[in-house]
């Protein structure tokens, strides 16, 4: 058992080492958008790459440990949990690219607004992100259902921005091109925070062996 | 080992029943688009529940076979897959639920252009669906590998149309709503067709036991 101990370890710092790849590619691509940082940008998609040969290296880890060894609840609640979480970072990479796109689309076009709410919606993805993922670590199921409750802020945020953008759109039609590209860019944020609110749910599924999804009351 | 072949069994029906839920789902939401079919679209907001509701029953079912059980070698990875396929499969539940939102959203909007290559982008998309559901179901790799080549023709249409519709919202701001709704149409369809060539993927090492995601050459 000491081996399967040390193997769980190896699959616990082989996720870590994903969700840091992640997370740069998420504060790269926001810099991208925000401080208009092609150099940035081109970082995330020079990852991508690496994100996507980690992913599958994580699920042989963890398919491995099954098949070699018989977990029972807890380590395999682990386990399942890893591939799971795995999944979504990965998605979350693939999301980091289509902001870094949209971003250097967007350098290319006249500003129309200042983005006073894209920094305020990805300050909140972020930090989405990077409690989701801290809780994992830490097995705090507090902090997973302070993640949860933040879903609905950027939901509404991202609302509010989309009728913005529109009426931006509808006063000048050479607007429309840059306001698609920040359509584009909160609607990827939106489903960054979206996938953390899945890797909470995961969190509270490993610590608690309870599946909150679609079930507000469980959630509190 | 006879009660165990009979809870695979189990699995695979639960499975089946969240697929053809799911395709029910997206066949509804494309009818709301296309015939204008309010009542489809109300259907698909109903079945949402159940959809959510069976991903956390076969996800329960599957997490209990690997943990009362010791599924080794193809066991193993049809379970893996099986949970693999089961979110998914959830998640195009969600994309038939943004799809139909849209399609009430445009019934009450001034038709701006025949709507030529929605159908033709749904056509194929349902039948990468359906191919990849059916790869599973008879554990066919030529069939899966099939829905992995369709999936730059999906990506290719979008592109054409969302390059028109930008030349539609141009023209006119009284079209910018109405195209805005046919561009997160077109986005969530091709959405559901990067599912389906999950869900190939994923028989693809069921079958196979490869990983092909990420790896062009192991896709042949």
């Amino acid at each position: 058992m000491r081996h399967f101990v040390e193997e769980l370890d190896q699959l616990k710092t082989k996720l870590l080492e994903m969700s840091s790849l992640v997370e740069s590619a998420i504060q790269r691509s926001i810099s991208a958008v925000i401080q208009k940082d092609r150099s940035a940008a081109e970082e995330v998609f020079r990852n991508e790459a690496r994100i996507n040969a980690i992913e599958v290296e994580i699920d042989e880890f963890a398919i491995n440990l099954l098949a070699l060894h018989q977990p029972m609840a807890a380590d395999l609640r682990l386990i399942v949990a890893a591939l799971k979480i795995n999944t979504d970072l990965e998605r979350m990479g693939d999301l980091s690219v289509n902001i870094a796109q949209r971003a250097t689309s967007l350098m290319d076009e006249p500003v129309i607004k200042p983005m006073i709410d894209i920094p305020h919606i990805a300050g909140l993805v972020q930090s989405m992100v990077r409690k989701s993922l801290d809780a994992f670590v830490t097995r705090d199921a507090d902090l997973a259902r302070s993640v949860l409750a933040s879903d609905d802020a950027v939901d509404s945020l991202r609302t509010a921005s989309y009728h913005e953008l529109v009426s931006f759109m509808e006063r000048d039609p050479e607007n429309i091109k840059a306001a698609l590209d920040l359509l584009a860019i909160t609607r990827n944020l939106e489903r960054l925070a979206d996938h953390s609110t899945n890797i909470a749910e995961d969190v509270l599924f490993l610590v608690k062996g309870i599946d909150v999804r679609h079930h507000a009351e469980a959630r509190q």
